[in-house]
């Protein structure tokens, strides 16, 4: 559904040689804007949906190998299931044909209300995503 | 078992004013490394142990609410499980009473052999981070 | 005027197992923004001043000294001068009686204007961090 | 000499909407690595020139216009001035036309000697970078 490049560089290592973790969520995360933009983009789509923004819920990645300077990460996205208030969403992460993370956001669609930031119905975003409209 | 705090900034915070969500493991894998400053630190302790890193097979965090510039986060390490090639480790991050987030790594010690970079035993991680000792 | 402390950590260092150089800049950013703190915090004196924010016209940093993982480096901010427009900041970074880096910031109070942002005057700005009021 | 260039995501950016400055200078860096990549790359250069880095003596930029999610960034990179134990880099950032920074990065080979860590002669460096050619 969306598929964003990356080149791992030495500033994205650490004292191991090897990226460091959190910035695999970094991409990820820069992979997820950029299926957005094919919609608008983040501003854009928030202030259409009326919310704070696309945020998460969780997060989780398995690390199958280690990225160093110099990689070209490609990462793949895929919508893996549309809850009522969430959606899961499965990404790939490969160097060539070596996988090296597998991955998992599930993201809300948070709101403000009278009692503090809830998370919304993902049926806008739903339809915005899978048709490339809003109505 | 090792208790961290952090302060969160401006400059951690994104377009939706809150924690942008990498930093989240940023924190989480700074409090792991404070943990191992008792023991004398990664570099020291991957010399000893002859290891390339104590590093990452996987992680995972739930976000329970957001964190903002100004708050003082504190994180809390507690080791869950050791497996023989493996320890999982769990974490929670608080703001004050309020519950930010809840975590969990497993790592491995990683070595470099002859067929490339594995899983070590843990045994000798275990005795130093139980024991305080090397043997 | 305003004294910060940070850990050096493994992930603020690169592959040369010193620290990644942008992360000095981030932890200039981040004592400024704790000299903030003590006047309500960037967002609220935004508010009150109706502005942006307080934002780079320039920055520089000299580094005297490497950081390593397992520092606590202590940075030292001064107002050294104020223009019409602008406010020149000196910093200086220590490991205890090493010094790491001399640094320099200059910020604007960027507002948003008919045609477009602009660098407004200063004198709330400094009324407010010299005497700690806003009249 | 090398220009590169990066996509200006959501999470590069600070509460004010605007790229958080730090991320300029790692920009900028990746730049420089860049230019590295066309001679084998840090880590390979650095095991010819037996030396611990290129790393940075000093560094500046002046912000001329904000950089927003979504701006595709384009960094050139020019060699400034070579002195005999430094060189002097020229980095330009623009969105299309429009300029968006100026910086200078003065950088060091450094080596680690008797006495600790030193700026080594920067003759065996200049002559890859200009002739491709290590002799």
């Amino acid at each position: 559904m969306q598929q964003s490049s990356f080149n791992v560089r030495f500033g994205d290592c650490d004292p191991a040689g090897i990226s460091f973790y959190p910035n695999t969520f970094r991409w990820i995360d820069a992979t997820f804007h950029d299926l957005l933009k094919n919609f608008g983009g983040h501003a854009i789509l928030c202030e259409k949906l009326d919310a704070k923004g696309l945020g998460l819920a969780s997060a989780d990645a398995q690390f199958r190998s280690p990225l160093t300077d110099g990689d070209l990460l490609r990462v793949t996205l895929e919508i893996e299931k549309w809850g009522p208030r969430s959606v899961t969403i499965r990404y790939t992460g490969h160097v060539g044909s070596r996988l090296a993370f597998e991955a998992t956001e599930v993201r809300c669609l948070f709101k403000t209300g009278e009692r503090g930031v809830f998370a919304a119905p993902m049926d806008a975003v739903r339809k915005i995503l899978e048709e490339g409209t809003d109505g």
